[in-house]
């Protein structure tokens, strides 16, 4: 950490930052202080993950504080450089293998669920999304089946020998999750910086993978210290980009893409990206999951429907045929990215550092 | 709701989505069609609350769909023209006279809540804030003192005469809230939209009126359906704007003024202002806080600490000596508004419809 | 300037920053070299306003480039504690005085631009706005009446005693506008980093004042930046603040009012709010006026119609008889915070640097 | 266009609309006029391109006001399915090949641009960029070389055989560029919705083509407003996606790559994307110029630098060796894309809608 107190603290200014340190535990002996004509710094030794710079912040005589070292270690390449990766049932490996999540946004009832499961299996994927619990701005909307969505998901995974993901919204329905096995909790974004969930989750005994949605204008920042706690309990965390709204009224949401690369480069976690939340309409969908890939994400989750004409939930974004279309182009930028890394990881770290 | 079909939609588009809606229950009595030349209107006479907007959009020959109806008419001043008024202990009313509330971001022991309840209601706050449970993004912060933060906090009200408010971050403190009887029960930005809680606290019997802060980024109709969830159970809600982070890195946050304007303009809930996380600087607390009054609010928020510069968390943001000269100015900004209210609510609609 | 090295660096790194600074002009004398454990910081004494921050931040071995030194000084309080005033034909002064601008969007005919003149100036306005040169988003839409435009704004000065301002698009403009001699010469949005109409406008002799408006989603660097370039050929600089689209759809724009404040506390321009653009819908232009106001504003600037449905443009915007019920209050605040400021500008820095 | 009344309108707000269309030269017989029990919608017939929506938004009576019809239509494929193609010098075709644009962010020395444009050219670029006028935020950095840089530009495009793109920022240099004979001229984001400037472009006798870059926060609707401007007088225009400022404080821009593919699939225009303004940071350019080739894109436009160390403005967006291994991946993604098109255009159009 360093601290840069204003032209006008004076000696005073920094006798005061001395002992406000001291009374946080940094000894003198581990201070560097600089003084310029204009400015006073101070720089502190070793380990200040514990400081709080906003308290440093709020002090008069202080201009600025910023942190040297990175706050989320735990996630980042620096400490971690390997890629996280995920066994999943039925050997599919998330991080390494290419995962095409798909499936309705909503489950609606036995057929449409085991159609759209067959769809999607037939035409690549290799996990099984379906919600059960569906979060609606209106509340009085469609909310989702429940329990019964879990089990029909649960016979779905017999049927097609996909492993599923769920949405989960509430730390009471953990026992549910357990019960049904769900492959992947999800973590929708609206529940992205709900800590106590958070919290409630990292502690599940024999944890399964949770993927994490970044919410609507969520910072990097803030998803990665929502990351951490999950990943301090259970260290299977997916991170996943799907997306803001924007003042652009011709879109319904923007895909920060920029972010899939920030992330695959400063942070071991797996990225998936949402392009049908992302976008909010079909046509975009299948180009914004290949810019996706581009961008270094280990996979898409697409919502399909068999008959989006009659989805009860975001339907504007559920594709059907063009997905079968979309699986193998996204299969051919995952081998030119995997390709690039082997080859040249090495030679051009710019490029190739997000290497499997 | 009124749909229109896209050009090419022709005859059996027309057919389709009046099967679509025969389903949905709405009859073809209640359906207006009308067909120009180069579009085809649809529109549904009576209540559409139920039918799922979404749904329609997602119909590939429907090009727009819109409500005419106000979603959250429970809200709206066309069903309830008069302010929700908040008696809390003490006889202050929240929604009529000036609310002021004051006290730090969080208790930290007795003797700073103690001593910053007596600064802030010698100069003149009329409700005492102090947070218990603090939500941090990195997760090993300060989180606040929980249940004896509660505690302290119920003994400062007693000392100081004031109701007192205090964040709830979990529905599982539910109990220590009524045990405590704190008098209104805030919901912080990043649980706006956490709707299990939300539902959760709906659902406390004999409930205390909650405060909801408006999420970082979270659209007037999101914050309206989640205050529509409190309100059904609870009708003692209160909203209160806090500001967006922003792309000029000169600020933290921008408070949005034109939301206190058009919530007081269409729905009748109070509206509280917090220029402290909605500046997040000091200098600019006042004036954003004078800023929000004149543009309607019922009243402020605002951090307050006896020694800002031994503040734990958002300290950056804590006033005290300036706290005791913005009490009057708000309080003279509000009769403003008041008395303009009161002599001009018949001639000029446009500024003075949010009339006590 | 402080720089401040990778940790990777290390002695190469130390030794090609020194060579580049004194590439720059700037000799080892000038630095202050301060290696800590984990970093290395090379401090830059005097003025390095010359220097490229973006140049230093390119290098591979720099983490972090900051200026230490406002790079706005000319513009800055520090520099020139005092406002800028601007004395306007008639007496009155835009920077002491309440400022109100008001006016049709665009001039349309002689009788709407006399019938709105005498409506404004009966209800307080001080200063008659209107369009002459009007930029439209789809360009076939009316334009503006030109130079007869401004000729009819010049006889309407005459009729009403009030100084004119109107909008200046193109440098090919400024002899109209000598020769009309408008008061008050506005830069628009859309022009806000149009450089090389900004250097042509600070070339003209004998300048009057320029308002200059932010541009959306320009931020206050920027802003200052523009500012800059006209102060120093012609220091009689208004800025004016008018919002910025947002992402939440109940609203057309959102007005920024920390910029007010901040741009108050920090620089000694006169600042006027633009409420009519800064909402776009005419039941909030009246509160977000005064809530411009509250903040510090020197003045608002706002479009009256006398005929409001029959407006050619921006007429969702337009107030009239509003908009004698605005001025007496707009006045009432301004003369609130004069008082605040006279009285407590020692005691209360933070609430009242903006004294007049 | 289609109009809907206030509930409260009545009978007289519908004769009120009927006679204020007759003023604008719409006659009864080109309405279809429609009345529910909760809402009157008044249709027009034909075209009604000339008639200002905002005009009718502001009528007291008025709801709502949407267009049926696209106002960009000259630009939309709806009316000209095909790409625009455009013809360079030496053959290549932009909208029909990659374009790889790649050069200096500002030309410094013709040593400087000679090297970088054998580098570039060398490994696949075809167009060489280079600015000679730089804008600047801060106007005392450096300017740019002006016509010196044009001439070396000139001159370099003999040297490797390739056609040049440079940014004009002001007409009054509309002769040197044609003196030069500059094969693109470049619109930067700052004067994007700079009408005057733009105008004064697309009335230039024998025109180059003009690449428009999106400004800042700049919508689609205003981008393709400022692109007709230019069409109409020079249908060569290429419009560039180079992102957004944003409130996340990791990304200096991020790019919007729904844009990208909102306008391949509904306009004719070819799009260019720019990578190294739309990340600002070197080591996510070629991830993202990936990421627009795929989104579908038909170029990039990179930032090189023979030695970015020594580049005087935006140097740490330059690459350099990384610019090597970008050009035949993006070519790869090139491939893919229009094998998509070609093959399946007619059985998925949403994904292969943008086909050449």
């Amino acid at each position: 950490m360093i601290i840069q107190l204003k032209a006008s603290a004076g000696k005073s200014g920094l006798e005061k930052i001395v002992s406000h340190l001291a009374q946080d535990g940094v000894p003198r002996e581990r201070l560097d202080i600089f003084s310029g004509d204009t400015y006073t710094l101070v720089g502190v030794k070793g380990d200040a993950g514990k400081l709080d710079l906003d308290k440093y912040q709020a002090l008069d005589y202080v201009l600025t504080v910023h942190r040297i070292s990175d706050p989320f270690k735990e996630l980042s390449r620096q400490f971690h450089p390997d890629d996280t990766l995920i066994e999943l049932r039925g050997g599919h490996c998330l991080g390494r293998d290419l995962s095409v999540i798909a499936g309705p946004c909503a489950i609606e009832s036995r057929e449409q669920l085991f159609r759209t499961a067959e769809l999607v299996a037939r035409a690549g994927a290799n996990i099984l999304r379906g919600g059960a619990f569906k979060p609606r701005t209106i509340h009085r909307s469609f909310q989702g089946l429940g329990e019964e969505g879990l089990k029909l998901l649960a016979e779905a995974r017999e049927a097609v020998g996909l492993p599923v993901i769920s949405e989960i919204m509430d730390a009471r329905d953990i026992p549910l999750f357990v019960e049904y096995d769900i492959d992947i909790w999800q973590v929708g974004a609206r529940n992205c910086l709900n800590y106590t969930f958070l919290d409630a989750l990292s502690q599940v005994p024999n944890p399964k993978p949770v993927l994490l949605k970044r919410g609507d204008h969520v910072s990097l920042n803030e998803l990665l210290g929502a990351a951490l706690r999950l990943y301090e309990g259970n260290p299977q965390v997916i991170l996943c980009e799907r997306g803001d709204k924007t003042a652009d009224r011709v879109h319904r949401n923007v895909l920060n893409l920029n972010n899939v690369s920030y992330l695959k480069h400063h942070y071991h976690l797996p990225v998936i990206v949402d392009p049908s939340h992302g976008t909010g309409v079909r046509e975009l969908v299948g180009d914004l999951g290949l810019a996706g890939m581009a961008a270094g994400a280990d996979g898409l989750m697409v919502e399909v429907h068999h008959q989006p004409e009659k989805a009860l939930c975001d339907g504007a974004q559920s594709l059907n045929q063009e997905f079968a279309a979309l699986v193998p182009l996204a299969a051919d930028i995952h081998r030119m990215r995997n390709a690039l890394s082997a080859a040249q990881a090495a030679k051009y770290g710019g490029l190739a550092a997000m290497a499997g």
